[in-house]
Protein backbone atom coordinates (compact mmCIF):
# COMPACT_ATOMS: atom_id res chain seq x y z
CA UNK A 1 0.00 0.00 0.00
CA UNK A 2 1.28 3.28 -1.06
CA UNK A 3 -0.11 5.82 1.29
CA UNK A 4 0.39 8.69 -1.21
CA UNK A 5 -2.20 6.95 -3.23
CA UNK A 6 -4.74 7.37 -0.60
CA UNK A 7 -6.10 10.71 -0.53
CA UNK A 8 -6.09 12.83 2.14
CA UNK A 9 -10.30 13.01 1.70
CA UNK A 10 -10.37 9.41 2.40
CA UNK A 11 -8.36 9.25 5.67
CA UNK A 12 -10.96 12.30 6.41
CA UNK A 13 -14.09 9.63 5.71
CA UNK A 14 -12.68 6.70 6.97
CA UNK A 15 -12.54 8.83 10.46
CA UNK A 16 -16.31 9.34 9.96
CA UNK A 17 -17.09 5.89 8.97
CA UNK A 18 -15.41 4.66 11.97
CA UNK A 19 -17.52 6.70 14.26
CA UNK A 20 -20.53 5.97 12.09
CA UNK A 21 -20.10 2.29 12.64
CA UNK A 22 -19.22 2.39 16.77
CA UNK A 23 -22.56 4.04 16.70
CA UNK A 24 -24.06 0.53 14.77
CA UNK A 25 -22.39 -1.57 17.08
CA UNK A 26 -23.52 0.04 20.28
CA UNK A 27 -26.96 -0.08 18.69
CA UNK A 28 -26.58 -4.08 18.17
CA UNK A 29 -25.89 -3.84 14.49
CA UNK A 30 -23.99 -7.01 12.87
CA UNK A 31 -24.09 -6.15 9.02
CA UNK A 32 -24.61 -2.89 7.05
CA UNK A 33 -24.25 -2.49 2.91
CA UNK A 34 -22.27 0.44 1.65
CA UNK A 35 -25.48 1.79 0.85
CA UNK A 36 -25.91 2.43 4.40
CA UNK A 37 -23.09 3.16 5.34
CA UNK A 38 -23.55 6.09 2.93
CA UNK A 39 -26.61 7.23 4.23
CA UNK A 40 -25.76 7.33 7.21
CA UNK A 41 -22.66 9.99 6.84
CA UNK A 42 -24.08 11.52 3.61
CA UNK A 43 -21.64 10.29 0.87
CA UNK A 44 -22.18 8.01 -2.34
CA UNK A 45 -22.49 4.01 -1.89
CA UNK A 46 -19.49 4.48 -4.30
CA UNK A 47 -17.23 6.14 -2.51
CA UNK A 48 -17.82 4.27 0.68
CA UNK A 49 -16.92 1.65 -1.57
CA UNK A 50 -14.22 2.91 -3.42
CA UNK A 51 -12.30 4.51 0.03
CA UNK A 52 -12.64 0.85 1.42
CA UNK A 53 -10.83 -0.66 -1.69
CA UNK A 54 -7.98 1.41 -0.65
CA UNK A 55 -7.23 -1.38 1.68
CA UNK A 56 -8.24 -4.39 0.39
CA UNK A 57 -11.40 -6.33 -0.06
CA UNK A 58 -14.07 -6.30 3.27
CA UNK A 59 -17.44 -7.06 2.35
CA UNK A 60 -18.99 -9.87 1.24
CA UNK A 61 -21.51 -9.34 -1.95
CA UNK A 62 -24.85 -9.77 -0.99
CA UNK A 63 -24.23 -9.58 2.57
CA UNK A 64 -22.06 -6.70 3.56
CA UNK A 65 -19.97 -6.07 5.77
CA UNK A 66 -19.64 -7.18 9.22
CA UNK A 67 -19.59 -4.01 11.90
CA UNK A 68 -17.56 -5.08 13.96
CA UNK A 69 -14.81 -6.37 11.61
CA UNK A 70 -14.67 -3.59 9.33
CA UNK A 71 -14.90 -1.05 12.35
CA UNK A 72 -11.99 -2.82 13.94
CA UNK A 73 -10.22 -2.82 10.02
CA UNK A 74 -10.61 1.06 10.07
CA UNK A 75 -9.45 1.40 13.15
CA UNK A 76 -6.44 -0.65 12.49
CA UNK A 77 -5.88 1.35 9.17
CA UNK A 78 -5.71 5.10 10.72
CA UNK A 79 -3.63 4.05 13.56
CA UNK A 80 -5.95 3.93 16.12
CA UNK A 81 -5.72 0.18 17.63
CA UNK A 82 -3.17 1.41 20.56
CA UNK A 83 -3.69 4.47 22.68
CA UNK A 84 -1.76 7.50 21.34
CA UNK A 85 0.09 9.57 23.87
CA UNK A 86 0.19 13.41 22.79
CA UNK A 87 1.73 16.58 24.59
CA UNK A 88 -0.02 20.15 24.46
CA UNK A 89 1.85 23.21 24.31
CA UNK A 90 -0.11 26.34 25.77
CA UNK A 91 -2.53 26.17 28.64
CA UNK A 92 -4.94 28.82 27.71
CA UNK A 93 -8.35 28.92 26.75
CA UNK A 94 -7.76 27.20 23.57
CA UNK A 95 -5.54 24.19 25.76
CA UNK A 96 -8.01 23.99 29.00
CA UNK A 97 -10.81 23.30 26.53
CA UNK A 98 -8.46 21.10 24.43
CA UNK A 99 -7.84 18.92 27.67
CA UNK A 100 -10.94 18.43 28.93
CA UNK A 101 -12.36 17.31 25.13
CA UNK A 102 -14.05 14.01 25.53
CA UNK A 103 -13.56 13.15 21.79
CA UNK A 104 -9.84 12.49 22.41
CA UNK A 105 -10.01 10.31 25.09
CA UNK A 106 -12.59 8.22 23.13
CA UNK A 107 -10.24 7.46 20.07
CA UNK A 108 -7.26 6.99 22.47
CA UNK A 109 -5.68 10.31 22.37
CA UNK A 110 -3.85 10.71 25.84
CA UNK A 111 -2.71 14.05 26.70
CA UNK A 112 0.28 12.98 28.86
CA UNK A 113 1.94 16.84 29.17
CA UNK A 114 0.59 20.43 29.19
CA UNK A 115 2.92 23.06 28.72
CA UNK A 116 3.35 26.85 28.63
CA UNK A 117 5.93 29.41 29.42
CA UNK A 118 3.24 31.86 31.68
CA UNK A 119 4.18 31.70 34.87
CA UNK A 120 0.79 32.21 36.17
CA UNK A 121 -0.06 29.08 34.33
CA UNK A 122 2.76 26.89 35.13
CA UNK A 123 1.59 24.62 38.39
CA UNK A 124 -2.07 25.07 37.53
CA UNK A 125 -3.73 22.12 37.30
CA UNK A 126 -6.28 20.79 34.04
CA UNK A 127 -7.91 18.01 34.68
CA UNK A 128 -5.73 15.49 36.13
CA UNK A 129 -2.66 17.16 34.77
CA UNK A 130 -0.39 19.55 36.52
CA UNK A 131 0.94 22.65 33.64
CA UNK A 132 4.35 22.17 33.26
CA UNK A 133 7.27 24.46 32.20
CA UNK A 134 8.03 24.59 27.98
CA UNK A 135 11.72 23.81 28.91
CA UNK A 136 10.01 20.25 30.44
CA UNK A 137 8.48 19.32 26.84
CA UNK A 138 11.92 17.03 25.95
CA UNK A 139 11.36 15.20 28.56
CA UNK A 140 8.18 14.55 28.86
CA UNK A 141 8.13 13.84 25.30
CA UNK A 142 11.26 11.03 25.46
CA UNK A 143 9.78 9.52 28.57
CA UNK A 144 6.43 8.87 26.72
CA UNK A 145 7.50 8.48 23.02
CA UNK A 146 5.02 11.14 22.25
CA UNK A 147 4.73 11.50 18.49
CA UNK A 148 2.72 14.47 18.19
CA UNK A 149 2.39 17.10 19.31
CA UNK A 150 -0.68 20.23 20.03
CA UNK A 151 -0.35 24.04 19.54
CA UNK A 152 -2.20 25.92 21.01
CA UNK A 153 -0.29 28.97 21.84
CA UNK A 154 -0.89 32.67 20.53
CA UNK A 155 0.07 32.92 17.07
CA UNK A 156 3.78 34.46 17.46
CA UNK A 157 4.85 31.75 19.59
CA UNK A 158 3.34 28.85 17.08
CA UNK A 159 6.82 28.78 15.40
CA UNK A 160 8.42 29.35 18.47
CA UNK A 161 6.98 26.17 19.87
CA UNK A 162 7.10 23.58 16.61
CA UNK A 163 10.25 24.39 17.14
CA UNK A 164 11.11 22.88 20.36
CA UNK A 165 8.67 20.00 19.32
CA UNK A 166 10.34 18.76 16.67
CA UNK A 167 14.05 19.23 18.65
CA UNK A 168 12.14 17.14 21.01
CA UNK A 169 11.71 14.30 18.40
CA UNK A 170 7.67 15.03 17.83
CA UNK A 171 6.78 13.63 14.33
CA UNK A 172 3.22 15.32 14.04
CA UNK A 173 2.15 18.41 14.84
CA UNK A 174 -1.64 20.08 14.91
CA UNK A 175 -2.21 23.57 14.87
CA UNK A 176 -4.95 25.84 15.18
CA UNK A 177 -5.68 29.14 13.65
CA UNK A 178 -4.00 30.95 10.62
CA UNK A 179 -0.25 30.29 11.31
CA UNK A 180 2.33 28.54 8.99
CA UNK A 181 4.56 26.85 10.59
CA UNK A 182 7.74 26.23 9.21
CA UNK A 183 9.21 22.23 10.34
CA UNK A 184 11.46 19.88 8.24
CA UNK A 185 9.65 17.84 5.29
CA UNK A 186 9.68 15.02 7.71
CA UNK A 187 7.11 16.57 10.31
CA UNK A 188 3.72 16.57 9.43
CA UNK A 189 1.76 19.45 10.09
CA UNK A 190 -1.86 20.03 9.98
CA UNK A 191 -4.28 22.63 11.13
CA UNK A 192 -7.36 22.85 12.25
CA UNK A 193 -9.25 25.99 10.67
CA UNK A 194 -12.64 26.59 12.88
CA UNK A 195 -14.23 28.72 10.28
CA UNK A 196 -14.23 26.19 7.77
CA UNK A 197 -17.40 24.53 9.35
CA UNK A 198 -18.73 27.86 9.10
CA UNK A 199 -18.24 28.48 5.75
CA UNK A 200 -20.63 25.15 5.12
CA UNK A 201 -23.09 26.88 6.47
CA UNK A 202 -22.90 30.20 4.81
CA UNK A 203 -22.82 28.53 1.56
CA UNK A 204 -25.78 26.89 2.27
CA UNK A 205 -27.78 30.11 4.00
CA UNK A 206 -26.80 32.08 1.02
CA UNK A 207 -28.30 29.61 -1.50
CA UNK A 208 -31.80 30.01 0.88
CA UNK A 209 -31.41 34.00 0.58
CA UNK A 210 -31.48 34.27 -3.07
CA UNK A 211 -33.29 31.24 -3.79
CA UNK A 212 -36.85 32.87 -4.38
CA UNK A 213 -40.45 31.19 -2.20
CA UNK A 214 -40.72 29.57 0.90
CA UNK A 215 -37.57 27.29 1.68
CA UNK A 216 -38.54 23.20 1.11
CA UNK A 217 -36.73 20.12 1.89
CA UNK A 218 -36.24 19.63 -1.46
CA UNK A 219 -34.04 22.88 -2.54
CA UNK A 220 -30.98 21.95 -0.28
CA UNK B 1 -27.52 25.60 -10.01
CA UNK B 2 -28.93 23.11 -7.70
CA UNK B 3 -26.73 23.79 -4.69
CA UNK B 4 -27.80 19.39 -3.80
CA UNK B 5 -25.49 18.52 -6.46
CA UNK B 6 -22.70 20.07 -5.20
CA UNK B 7 -20.58 17.92 -3.18
CA UNK B 8 -19.84 19.05 0.69
CA UNK B 9 -16.13 18.16 0.05
CA UNK B 10 -16.46 20.54 -2.68
CA UNK B 11 -17.74 23.38 -0.32
CA UNK B 12 -14.70 22.68 2.00
CA UNK B 13 -11.97 22.81 -0.68
CA UNK B 14 -13.35 26.01 -1.89
CA UNK B 15 -12.63 27.40 1.99
CA UNK B 16 -9.07 26.19 1.30
CA UNK B 17 -9.02 27.58 -2.30
CA UNK B 18 -9.83 31.00 -1.01
CA UNK B 19 -7.20 31.45 1.44
CA UNK B 20 -4.64 30.27 -0.73
CA UNK B 21 -5.92 32.93 -3.73
CA UNK B 22 -5.90 35.65 -0.56
CA UNK B 23 -2.72 34.65 0.19
CA UNK B 24 -1.24 34.73 -3.41
CA UNK B 25 -2.92 38.17 -4.01
CA UNK B 26 -1.22 39.58 -0.58
CA UNK B 27 2.42 38.66 -2.89
CA UNK B 28 0.83 40.65 -5.66
CA UNK B 29 0.65 37.68 -7.77
CA UNK B 30 -1.96 38.47 -10.75
CA UNK B 31 -3.28 35.17 -12.37
CA UNK B 32 -3.04 31.34 -11.06
CA UNK B 33 -3.06 28.21 -13.17
CA UNK B 34 -5.46 25.35 -11.65
CA UNK B 35 -2.07 23.07 -11.96
CA UNK B 36 -0.85 25.54 -9.09
CA UNK B 37 -3.78 25.96 -6.75
CA UNK B 38 -3.67 22.42 -6.84
CA UNK B 39 0.00 22.20 -5.87
CA UNK B 40 -0.43 24.79 -3.35
CA UNK B 41 -3.20 23.06 -1.59
CA UNK B 42 -2.35 19.38 -2.14
CA UNK B 43 -5.39 18.12 -4.24
CA UNK B 44 -5.17 17.49 -8.24
CA UNK B 45 -5.67 19.91 -11.19
CA UNK B 46 -8.68 17.73 -12.22
CA UNK B 47 -9.68 18.67 -8.88
CA UNK B 48 -9.75 21.85 -8.88
CA UNK B 49 -11.12 21.85 -12.10
CA UNK B 50 -13.87 20.58 -11.84
CA UNK B 51 -14.73 22.05 -8.04
CA UNK B 52 -14.80 25.44 -10.10
CA UNK B 53 -17.04 24.00 -13.23
CA UNK B 54 -20.08 23.40 -10.54
CA UNK B 55 -20.16 27.61 -10.84
CA UNK B 56 -19.85 28.12 -14.53
CA UNK B 57 -16.38 29.34 -16.05
CA UNK B 58 -13.94 31.18 -14.48
CA UNK B 59 -10.94 30.75 -16.34
CA UNK B 60 -9.21 31.84 -19.73
CA UNK B 61 -7.76 29.08 -21.43
CA UNK B 62 -3.88 29.32 -21.60
CA UNK B 63 -3.77 32.19 -19.24
CA UNK B 64 -5.39 30.75 -16.55
CA UNK B 65 -7.62 32.68 -13.40
CA UNK B 66 -7.39 36.04 -12.51
CA UNK B 67 -6.31 35.66 -8.82
CA UNK B 68 -8.36 38.70 -7.23
CA UNK B 69 -11.58 37.91 -9.80
CA UNK B 70 -11.19 34.12 -8.88
CA UNK B 71 -11.16 34.58 -5.15
CA UNK B 72 -14.08 37.36 -5.31
CA UNK B 73 -15.85 34.52 -6.73
CA UNK B 74 -15.09 31.97 -4.98
CA UNK B 75 -16.00 34.21 -1.58
CA UNK B 76 -19.52 35.22 -3.70
CA UNK B 77 -20.08 31.25 -3.70
CA UNK B 78 -19.53 31.11 -0.09
CA UNK B 79 -21.70 33.72 1.25
CA UNK B 80 -18.86 35.50 2.45
CA UNK B 81 -18.98 39.05 0.75
CA UNK B 82 -20.72 40.30 3.72
CA UNK B 83 -20.14 39.51 7.13
CA UNK B 84 -22.44 37.35 9.28
CA UNK B 85 -23.42 38.11 12.41
CA UNK B 86 -22.71 34.86 14.86
CA UNK B 87 -24.18 34.14 18.61
CA UNK B 88 -22.21 31.88 20.78
CA UNK B 89 -23.21 30.45 23.59
CA UNK B 90 -21.39 29.24 26.43
CA UNK B 91 -18.53 31.21 27.87
CA UNK B 92 -16.44 28.35 28.83
CA UNK B 93 -13.10 27.87 28.01
CA UNK B 94 -13.90 26.85 24.05
CA UNK B 95 -16.08 30.09 24.09
CA UNK B 96 -13.63 31.89 25.35
CA UNK B 97 -11.13 30.47 23.03
CA UNK B 98 -13.54 30.87 19.81
CA UNK B 99 -14.01 34.66 20.95
CA UNK B 100 -10.71 35.02 20.83
CA UNK B 101 -10.15 33.17 17.56
CA UNK B 102 -9.17 35.34 14.95
CA UNK B 103 -9.92 32.76 12.28
CA UNK B 104 -13.78 33.94 12.34
CA UNK B 105 -12.83 37.82 12.53
CA UNK B 106 -10.76 37.61 9.14
CA UNK B 107 -13.51 35.98 7.28
CA UNK B 108 -16.22 37.54 8.30
CA UNK B 109 -17.70 36.20 11.54
CA UNK B 110 -18.65 38.91 13.65
CA UNK B 111 -19.76 37.24 17.14
CA UNK B 112 -22.16 39.73 18.46
CA UNK B 113 -23.03 37.97 21.59
CA UNK B 114 -21.95 35.71 24.18
CA UNK B 115 -24.48 33.92 26.37
CA UNK B 116 -24.12 31.61 29.33
CA UNK B 117 -26.05 30.31 31.94
CA UNK B 118 -23.86 30.49 34.83
CA UNK B 119 -24.04 33.18 37.41
CA UNK B 120 -20.22 33.71 37.66
CA UNK B 121 -19.44 33.62 33.97
CA UNK B 122 -22.90 36.26 33.25
CA UNK B 123 -21.67 39.76 33.29
CA UNK B 124 -17.75 39.13 32.76
CA UNK B 125 -16.30 40.70 29.40
CA UNK B 126 -14.80 38.54 26.77
CA UNK B 127 -12.75 40.64 24.32
CA UNK B 128 -15.32 43.43 23.71
CA UNK B 129 -18.54 41.43 24.86
CA UNK B 130 -20.43 41.05 28.30
CA UNK B 131 -21.52 37.47 28.61
CA UNK B 132 -25.31 37.59 28.78
CA UNK B 133 -27.47 35.30 30.37
CA UNK B 134 -29.24 32.97 27.67
CA UNK B 135 -32.57 34.33 28.32
CA UNK B 136 -31.22 37.12 25.77
CA UNK B 137 -30.29 34.98 23.14
CA UNK B 138 -33.64 35.90 21.37
CA UNK B 139 -33.41 39.40 21.82
CA UNK B 140 -29.82 39.80 20.40
CA UNK B 141 -30.54 37.27 17.48
CA UNK B 142 -33.69 39.25 16.74
CA UNK B 143 -31.84 42.38 17.34
CA UNK B 144 -29.02 41.77 15.02
CA UNK B 145 -30.74 39.06 12.48
CA UNK B 146 -28.08 36.32 13.53
CA UNK B 147 -28.91 33.26 11.15
CA UNK B 148 -25.72 31.47 13.07
CA UNK B 149 -25.32 30.03 16.26
CA UNK B 150 -21.82 28.20 17.57
CA UNK B 151 -23.01 26.20 20.63
CA UNK B 152 -20.16 25.49 23.01
CA UNK B 153 -21.63 24.11 26.33
CA UNK B 154 -21.13 21.02 28.02
CA UNK B 155 -22.44 17.92 25.97
CA UNK B 156 -25.41 17.25 28.18
CA UNK B 157 -26.98 21.22 27.89
CA UNK B 158 -26.36 21.03 23.88
CA UNK B 159 -30.03 19.65 23.02
CA UNK B 160 -31.28 22.11 25.03
CA UNK B 161 -29.26 25.17 24.02
CA UNK B 162 -29.88 23.87 20.56
CA UNK B 163 -33.94 23.93 20.96
CA UNK B 164 -33.54 27.91 22.35
CA UNK B 165 -31.25 28.77 19.29
CA UNK B 166 -33.67 27.23 17.03
CA UNK B 167 -36.88 28.77 18.75
CA UNK B 168 -35.33 32.26 18.44
CA UNK B 169 -34.88 32.08 14.21
CA UNK B 170 -31.14 30.44 14.02
CA UNK B 171 -30.86 28.23 10.97
CA UNK B 172 -27.17 26.95 11.17
CA UNK B 173 -25.91 25.40 14.19
CA UNK B 174 -21.93 24.53 14.99
CA UNK B 175 -21.55 22.18 17.44
CA UNK B 176 -18.03 20.97 19.01
CA UNK B 177 -17.71 17.43 20.55
CA UNK B 178 -19.43 14.31 20.08
CA UNK B 179 -23.18 15.36 20.86
CA UNK B 180 -25.81 15.04 18.33
CA UNK B 181 -28.49 17.35 18.31
CA UNK B 182 -32.07 16.88 17.08
CA UNK B 183 -33.40 19.73 15.07
CA UNK B 184 -35.96 20.74 12.31
CA UNK B 185 -35.01 19.60 8.87
CA UNK B 186 -34.62 23.05 7.74
CA UNK B 187 -31.96 23.69 9.97
CA UNK B 188 -28.57 23.20 9.43
CA UNK B 189 -25.60 21.29 11.50
CA UNK B 190 -22.15 21.01 11.25
CA UNK B 191 -20.04 19.32 13.97
CA UNK B 192 -16.60 20.26 14.63
CA UNK B 193 -15.09 17.06 15.57
CA UNK B 194 -11.26 18.07 16.72
CA UNK B 195 -10.11 14.30 16.84
CA UNK B 196 -10.05 13.83 12.90
CA UNK B 197 -7.26 15.58 12.20
CA UNK B 198 -4.90 14.11 14.49
CA UNK B 199 -6.12 10.89 12.58
CA UNK B 200 -4.96 11.68 9.99
CA UNK B 201 -1.46 12.10 11.43
CA UNK B 202 -1.94 8.46 13.22
CA UNK B 203 -2.30 7.46 9.90
CA UNK B 204 0.85 8.76 7.95
CA UNK B 205 2.96 7.97 11.56
CA UNK B 206 1.52 4.57 11.36
CA UNK B 207 2.76 4.35 7.93
CA UNK B 208 5.97 4.81 8.96
CA UNK B 209 6.11 2.44 11.71
CA UNK B 210 5.62 -0.69 9.83
CA UNK B 211 7.73 0.76 7.15
CA UNK B 212 11.04 -1.19 6.99
CA UNK B 213 14.29 0.97 7.05
CA UNK B 214 14.74 4.83 7.36
CA UNK B 215 12.26 7.01 6.15
CA UNK B 216 12.35 9.37 3.23
CA UNK B 217 10.50 11.89 1.27
CA UNK B 218 8.95 9.19 -1.42
CA UNK B 219 7.29 7.41 1.64
CA UNK B 220 5.05 9.58 2.47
Amino acid sequence: MKVLNVPEATVNRLSVYSRFLDQLDKSGVITVSSGEIANGVGVSPAQVRKDLAYFGEFGTRGVGYNVKDLAHHILKILGLTHPWPVVLVGAGNLGTALCAYRGFRNRGFNIVGVFDNDLLKIGKRIQDLEVLPVERVPAVVAEHGVRIGIIAVPQSATQEVADLLVKSGVEALLTFGPAVVQVPEKVIVRNVDLSIKLEVLTFYLSFRKIHSGPWTKDDV
